[in-house]
């Protein structure tokens, strides 16, 4: 073979160079047969469809501050503490707590008829004491609204219709570059004088389930509702306003913020046997939005978290760098169980070597993205062969998991299961975010990719 | 970077080598632009979705000699029609009916309790003739069986338990390796002298709904009827069996196959300009089991043959070789439309470049897995490049698609869109094959991972 013709065999795919070290390739032989021992545990004996159905059947939505969020630590502690970590414990955070009331009304009038809309307070949003009525201005970019004077705004509702781009491959891409319409869009349609914000939902199917999420307000600009439509129903508003810029939004919302309520972490220990002083962490966030019971959005994170606990202790597995199993409280809304957590292994000087999250739903895992240095990704790249037999070796750069951030600078990567997000974003913070639209296999083996992962990172460091 | 180096960070694939010729990189870079052009049209405008819905609501079940399937062949003449493609015609086949007639019923009696048994008759399985009823011998394996005398297997049930290996990743691999006890349980157990076989469902899922699909007979053997239970029902009876080996088994069936029917393939051409009397043609078939609507068995395929036509047409993309998008008849029970295509092709000496199909359900395409020669498979592993982006570029080489076979030998490939397969031997041949299983997202990549594969090898051959 010509060198030429090796080198474009090898660019095609056709030709796989296996050149490690010979020391290298032994330890990549045992450490591919401790994960086979994982998945084939789990794929057995897992226990993740069992867990998930009790939560999601028996608990429901568990929003930040209810009392479903309390009856989820409870049931953790219990269903962790069954698999005999060797400590578990709770981590005291003060969280928001948001509650909806009574159900949202909504409708426009156009020429005589009135047209009811699909609609859910954003999380976070005020209520709209009583009816608010008013115009409306649709915008399709934060252009389009600079462009407007403060007349043409004021008084109305600004219409948030932005879509997610359906040619991003990448769905989690499409869902980030939109999602500021959601965050930010209060605050800037009252800088201008409107009277509240209606967004889009973040979604890529067209139905009639509007997907709610966290919303912000500026401390020096004047609070105001805002609320997601469906997108059939974001489709007809913009429809009767092409014929009608004149027609009349209604809007009733009852949601109200109540004063901040105690709650908790759920953390979980394996020892280090090697470094017992350096952590590696798994989390999975409790709370959920109220609309559903949050199957996805994290429940499968949690029983993935309580897989990955169970795996090592069934498969017998030491871990030689110390393990967390932590369920933060809060993800959705601030995510103050994260900060708490990042603060107190900060005052303790605490060695965190990787942090990793499950948030991205009951759907086929297919690697991980990872925020971390180029050191940091080449040793990730070296660990691809491993998670190549299970489908699970996409390992790309990126920043993603919410619950992470606020150890940025504490650990030296933070790490999020990344699975086929197709199916997520027609279901997430949204009423349809349900048992039955999760696999249980895909489960397993996301628990189980997660299981390796920490596997290698415990043994290694980075 | 020295040379050793170079090669690790090459082989965990930190280094991707681009040295394709100079020539050959224009061509995929015009590639790359074809094809980015071909998603772009079905992740926008792509009507898979709405076809689906029709199919799945209006049409419903589609058994091979039934009206259904008559009204799909219609449905399909008038939809593919509105495409516009330079023909459209029907292609006449006999094909067999068989028809399941009133709901199966069954049970075991033990010490004095009835325990129902979930249950349907496999496809093209003799009915029972009023009740059948027997004690019960298991097996988990063709060498169980053979170890039996045939007094041991005389006069009873021989029920085949052998699982779905839960821990085969290649969920298709798991089924493979035990689809043989559906196929041929009945032959093997009436040598043997036994009167029915009953067989453990073909799913990864433990719960109540059986799962039929076909199975033979041997004209030298005698016909006995057979049935699929349902895992929960399986588990029941081994469990029952270890207790009280002597229970009694009850199983009535009302199916019958009635005489072969005349029906046809249904087949829509786009001539090629440079080659037309090359084929490369893109399937799927129209028949499916009677049990259930058959959303991903294979009416994501239907729909997606359509849109490969659709997507030529809209996008304006040329052909260099004529494509036809063939639906099959009888795919389930004998694959005879199938076979009158590959015969007719035969007869009329038609050169055939590759048969591609569809029969992998409505989730996430992977890549392909393709029957061909060394050379050709060289030559796909060169388009992977072009697949990466969409995440569709797993292409290994494995047969697989019932439909290709009777081109094996005509067709310098056999080409099998893959999925992410978790979910569909969950519902697959069962009662819960149905439309919410989908994402109408994924059934537009595959539709335009066909039509990219459709267009590389319409304009370079094999």
């Amino acid at each position: 073979m010509r060198i030429k013709q090796f080198f474009l065999l090898l660019a095609a795919g056709v030709i796989v160079l296996h050149s490690l070290p010979v020391n290298a390739q032994v330890s990549h032989d045992a450490d591919s047969v401790t994960i086979r021992k994982l998945y084939n545990e789990a794929l057995q004996n897992g226990k993740t469809d069992s867990n998930l159905r009790y939560l999601t059947s028996r608990i429901g939505a568990r929003i930040s501050g209810s009392p479903q969020a309390q009856q989820t630590i409870d049931w953790a502690m219990r269903t962790m503490g069954q698999y005999h970590p060797d400590s578990i414990y709770l981590q005291p955070v003060m969280v928001p707590h948001w509650v909806r009331g009574a159900k949202e009304t909504s409708y426009f009038t156009s020429k005589g008829r009135k047209v009811t809309m699909d609609v859910v307070a954003l999380g976070g949003s005020i209520g709209t004491n009583g009816i608010l009525m008013a115009p409306v201005v649709e915008v399709t970019s934060w252009a389009a609204l600079a462009a407007l004077t403060d007349d043409q705004v004021r008084g109305r509702f600004v219409f948030f219709n932005r879509p997610m781009d359906p040619t991003e491959i990448e769905t989690f891409k499409a869902y980030l570059a939109v999602v500021d319409q959601r965050t930010q869009g209060a605050i800037a349609a009252s800088k201008k004088g409107a009277v509240g914000a209606l967004v889009r939902s973040l979604t890529l199917a067209k139905d009639d389930h509007p997907h709610t999420g966290a919303m912000s307000y500026d401390t020096a600009v004047k609070k105001v509702p805002a609320a997601a439509l469906s997108t059939n129903s974001a489709d007809k508003l913009s429809e009767a306003l092409r014929k009608d810029p004149a027609l009349r939004y209604s809007l009733r919302m009852n949601c109200i913020q109540l004063p901040d309520v105690l709650s908790y972490n759920v953390i979980a220990e394996l020892k280090g046997s090697v470094h017992p002083n350096e952590y590696v962490t798994v989390g999975a966030h409790i709370d959920t939005w109220d609309l559903s019971e949050g199957a996805s959005d994290d429940g499968v994170g949690i029983v993935q978290v309580m897989e990955v606990l169970r795996l090592f202790k069934a498969t017998g597995i030491q871990p030689e760098r110390t393990i967390r199993m932590i369920l933060y409280m809060n993800e959705e809304s601030g995510a103050h169980g994260a900060i708490k957590y990042a603060q107190q292994a900060s005052l303790k000087a605490e060695k965190h070597v990787a942090v990793i999250e499950s948030d991205a739903g009951g759907f086929a895992p297919r690697g991980f993205r990872i925020e971390t240095s180029a050191a940091g990704m080449a040793q990730f790249q070296q660990w691809r062969t491993l998670f190549m037999p299970y489908k699970a070796d996409d390992i790309q750069l990126q920043q993603r998991g919410v619950d992470l951030v606020p150890m940025k600078g504490q650990a030296k990567a933070l790490i999020s299961l990344d699975t086929d997000d197709s199916r997520l974003f027609y279901i997430h913070h949204s009423a349809i975010d349900t048992y039955d639209k999760v696999n249980p296999r895909e489960v397993l083996m996301g628990a189980a990719a997660m299981a390796a992962m920490v596997v290698l990172i415990s043994r290694y460091g980075l």
